[in-house]
């Protein structure tokens, strides 16, 4: 049976253009669960892996406009309760969508704390847009009691942004390994909550955002898994895009698609991570596969009739 | 080896008069974890429930005050995240106090549904006060829109009541036994996210509080428990408490605690539950026992040294 790691995307999880409530992301998590059953039922060995960029946002939101009345929540908190949150939703639907496919698995959500590397470049230069939009004063004015780093956004405002540093290491690995055989695990939301380890081994929780695609990718190296599957909006990877000539690929090589990434045919933060993350799955593992598709082709793509399947030759 | 289901109270947490800070919480879950390792290091099997009741308080309290910028998160999901929340604080925290103790157990936080039935009596009549103080009018607004059991506090002002029912199953239970034998698991975050379970398996939140004793209880029942050990405030159970003639136990048998409860000694919503949760314990295992006690007197009361010892005998 292949193991499977599955990175769900925001679509996975929230409509584009619907409310951004709890009732509306419980409808489309039921949805999404339907297919990740399907991949279940066909025998394959599944973990779920989710992003969690506009639950925390509004997390942090809610906590920073209600600082009057309730202390505001640090960022490391936010992120252990969007993975509360959106895990909770998922094995509840999940458990369901398995069930009347006569699967009754655990289903699992493991709050999951990931390691960075204290001197990650990436605390340098914060990259990462979240929360709310300031107007010119407020930034400025959280910029020195807060210490956060405010950048202009798209002349819409000034928003906080944060670090995104590289995953390290999976606090809770061992547990997550030992429950693969028994379980469906929903493990590293967000990317994990990010931390750093002092000298004397203690944890401490930063302000930074992982990014989901590759936590998913240190996870899958890290339970052995066959195939790193990322979900996204298109079905597969394009070059060219947008462009008349734009090309849907159905494979990648590792070689060709570090000569995609080096001619810039992929979008940061949106398609470029994804494809990063297949390169570095298949560059650690030269006889598995990763795959890059949307939800709804998702067992097409297990079976090569869809998506883009990214191997090492 | 003997196993322990370990309740931890809103004392564990946070103390008393301290800021309702996530700093302030994780300072005081650094010490409770002291304690919880010294177990831990006597070579006791442990497991680890939780309250949540300030904290989901605050949690809703902040939802609702931004509820203009933000739409506001219904009661299960306020639930989901408190369990994210302390669990990430406990999980990180006691790793720590274990691994300077040279004990390198995997330490996590298991997202958990408690299914409570529809027609628990307790949802006809709603008792536990959530979230903030509201005027006459507001109240009112509240009950009208929302549909809130609103009720009036001690002279303070209205507060929105929510049902109590007993927990009857916990969902996520094969995982946390697989889990036992390799991990210390904390689980029933603030008595488990209460759902009722439809006809057709569908399982859906709703808006109630789980007492974290009786869940702690069902939870010793069902990994086979040697020991359910409550923590609370004072070290021992009381009877004729804050008379002159107060007299504090070190044991009562079931019988004994039944005539207490009968009498009317112990407070409501306070140690009434623990005695209540105790005497369930030792009702359905007779040669088992159950402890309530201080986090200061843990080891000791495990030894038979500190702390009031429920017996079915």
């Amino acid at each position: 049976m292949e193991r499977v790691v599955i990175a769900l995307g925001g679509n996975a999880l929230q409509a584009k253009g619907s409310e951004p409530t709890a009732e509306e992301q419980l409808r489309i998590v039921r949805k999404t669960c339907e297919h990740i059953a399907d991949i279940s039922s066909r025998g394959y060995e599944i973990a779920i892996v989710h992003g969690n960029g506009p639950q925390i946002g509004r997390i942090l939101l809610a906590s920073e406009t209600a600082k009057e009345v309730t202390p505001p929540m640090p960022f490391d908190v936010c992120g252990a309760m969007s993975q509360g949150y959106i895990g909770y939703h998922i094995q509840q639907a999940l458990k369901y969508a398995l069930s009347v496919r006569n699967r009754n698995y655990p289903v699992l959500t493991v709050v999951t704390q990931m390691v960075v590397d204290e001197d990650d470049p990436a605390f340098a230069n914060p990259t990462k847009p979240i929360g709310a939009f300031y107007n010119r004063e407020d930034a400025s004015r959280l910029e020195e009691e807060r210490g956060y780093v405010m950048r202009e956004d798209a002349g819409r405002g000034f928003r906080r942004v944060v670090p995104s540093p590289i995953p390290r290491r999976i606090v809770e690995i061992d547990a997550i390994r030992n429950l693969w055989d028994t379980s469906i695990v929903i493990s590293c939301g967000g990317g994990g909550i990010p931390v750093i380890e002092r000298m004397d081994g203690t944890l401490e929780g930063v302000d930074a955002v992982i990014d989901k695609d590759f936590a998913a990718e240190l996870l899958a190296e890290q339970v052995d898994a066959d195939i790193l599957m990322i979900l996204t909006e298109v079905e597969r990877v394009a070059i060219r895009w947008g462009r008349p000539d734009q090309e849907d690929l159905d494979h990648m090589s590792l070689k060709e698609a570090a000569a995609y990434v080096k001619e810039g045919q992929f979008a940061q933060g949106s398609m470029l991570p994804k494809v990063e993350a297949a390169m570095k799955f298949v560059r650690a593992y030269p006889n598995k596969r990763a795959v890059i598709t949307s939800l709804d082709r998702a067992m097409d793509a297990l079976e090569g009739k869809a998506g883009t399947v990214i191997t090492f030759q």
